[in-house]
């Protein structure tokens, strides 16, 4: 198998369809991409395979494929990951997602595609296209996952967003017509919280011609290869950190945990011990901090990597990524960093989704800069 | 001028229009009816009034007069009285907020309806009707003020609640297809306090025939009527009380006042010592409870009035009604408590709007009925 450590992936390399195999290596791809967020990717998987079994396999589709006004629907699951991962995906919400979205655009959706890759925001809109019917669209709005609803390209990109649709388990469907994309962040966390802390959103109602430019391209085949390279492989984590191209930034354990549930989201810090390396000397402590994902990691005060790059913690072992909600005391894990897709390096993707747009008085260093100096 | 003791009004006496004169009577009977909560009416009244100037009276209209499939958009302010007491009402949310009811059922709106007659909500739709070229309806879905989304007639009625739309200062609209009225409440509830605390909101949209029976009818004509028993009079309070029907529970002095703004609403109790009455023996204190409105009274432990009857606190020289959010210590205060309408007495009334559905361990008695006890 030929793994690219860029993010192009050539014509013949993309997938058709999700069916088992796929969706097993995609679970693992999306693990990775989602920098601790997006979902703990094992919560949907059985609901998923069951879906394709069931079903048959989902089609899997390119922008290219659909006729310009083709409307598709991106969609995610919203809300804190540690209470999501307790409530089973339900089939309800999204045929009333679908029907709401439908009414509000007049016709039909073609295609589903997830907002977020990362997560189970990137496996479970595999089980959506399932149940609707509909085919998977190999894109999705972040090229990763991001904590909050106006952290995607579509807004990065400049196009207005007309819709943001809720369906919650209770099987309340809210409908917002946003003034733009911090107000739909705001009213739909108020929305999500008060339907139970998790829904099923979608965020923008686009048609394939808008989405060309304003959605990051064949992220759905390079999850997928993602979790191929961790499997079948003597050294899982040296074929996964060369397929991303990334940079090990620790290995270690897991030394101290603080997080907390509030406001709709996942926020703390975690301290991890290098271990392996001068086994005289006290090893390194390096702290990652959250909000659902992982957002930045400091040594000593130093800034080592941070949004929008990515970040990951795997385990040492098996390179499987580890979700923020799954950390524990102890285990032994690598933090992997690598760059982020160059939409999120504009000056306005830095303004949407940089350290300062979650709070850091820091300027962003593309994190191979950072890696250059510290060599 | 005849008043009525009884809330059945001859058609004679039905208002046709809103003109100047009409709506000073309508602003003093809603506050009355707003039982301290609604949104202070002087706040609205000069916009109302300049939009009466600028395009003349407002037609009032009565479900006979309307189409049986003739859609009507109850509209109200939501949010805390202190946060909307400080906003001018604009006029954009309306036309927003008129495009996206009419988006979602499909064809154009036939009148505009007081969700709630009590306070700033029974004059504002005027406001509302003025700039959509719309007609009033003389009905409301209370008969008074309350705080709470569900607490409307047709929510006791049974019909089920098809829509609830938010137009919110910012330019944001957001449509909710609720499961039942207590989500409508919930979700209205948290889009409103993200939104900035204050909105302009349409609980239902119905047609003339689904009003019939599901709305409190006439009680734009008798806000009318009760604010006319306050003017050219020697005794405004005995006139106000005698067209009430009420009970006069206290007149006193506010000696005691504690009041907080959180939630989206604005909660508290406020105790009137009692004067002019036995002279030589200290005043009966009397404490009334708030949840934006006037919910209870108790002296002594002894309840001596609650929800859903009606509870207004006024000045007793004038007969002006005070809102909640504007009494003040030393205020020269009565205390006025007289019957709600017949649905609110109903077990499904009870239930949605009764002294239990505030929280309050108790059983409700009719005001008239401790009347006679205390007697």
């Amino acid at each position: 198998m030929v793994i690219q450590t860029t993010r192009r992936i050539s014509a013949m390399q993309q997938i058709d369809h999700i069916d088992l195999e796929t969706l097993s290596a995609l679970g693992r791809g999306c693990a990775v991409l989602g920098t601790g967020g997006g979902g703990d990717v094992g919560s949907p998987l059985v609901a998923v395979a069951h879906a394709l079994k069931e079903r048959g396999p989902v089609p899997v589709v390119r922008l290219e494929d659909l006729p310009a006004d083709a409307l598709i629907a991106p969609l995610s699951g919203i809300g804190a990951p540690t209470v999501s991962v307790e409530m089973l995906p339900g089939e309800a919400e999204v045929h009333r997602l679908r029907a709401e979205a439908e009414r509000f655009m007049g016709r039909p959706l073609a295609a589903v595609m997830s907002s977020e890759i990362g997560g189970s925001n990137g496996v479970e809109p595999v089980l959506w296209a399932s149940l609707l019917g509909l085919p998977l669209l190999d894109a999705d709005g972040m090229g990763r996952a991001f904590p909050e609803v106006q952290m995607v390209s579509m807004h990065v990109a400049g196009l207005p967003v007309n819709v943001v649709i809720l369906a919650d388990l209770a099987g309340n469907v809210t409908t917002i017509q946003p003034l733009d994309g911090n107000w739909s962040e705001r009213i739909a966390r108020a929305v999500c919280v008060a339907g139970g802390a998790t829904a099923l959103m979608a965020d923008y109602v686009i048609t394939a011609a808008q989405a060309k430019g304003a959605v990051i391209e064949g992220t759905v085949t390079r999850a997928v290869e993602l979790g191929r390279a961790t499997v079948g492989v003597a050294d899982p984590l040296s074929s996964l950190t060369e397929a991303l191209g990334a940079r090990s930034l620790v290995t270690g354990k897991i030394v101290d945990i603080e997080r907390r549930t509030g406001g709709g989201f996942v926020r703390g810090s975690v301290v991890i011990e290098e271990i392996g390396g001068r086994d005289t000397t006290p090893g390194r402590l390096v702290r990652i901090e959250i909000q659902n994902e992982n957002l930045a990691v400091f040594e000593d005060g130093d800034l080592l990597a941070s949004v929008p790059d990515l970040i990951s913690v795997v385990d040492t072992q098996s390179a499987l990524a580890i979700s923020t909600e799954s950390l524990r005391y102890g285990q032994r894990v690598t933090v992997l960093a690598w760059p982020c897709d160059p939409l999120w390096r504009t000056e306005r993707g830095l303004e949407v989704a940089g350290p300062r747009a979650f709070g850091y008085a820091i300027d962003y260093v593309p994190v191979e800069e950072i890696g250059a100096r510290l060599v």
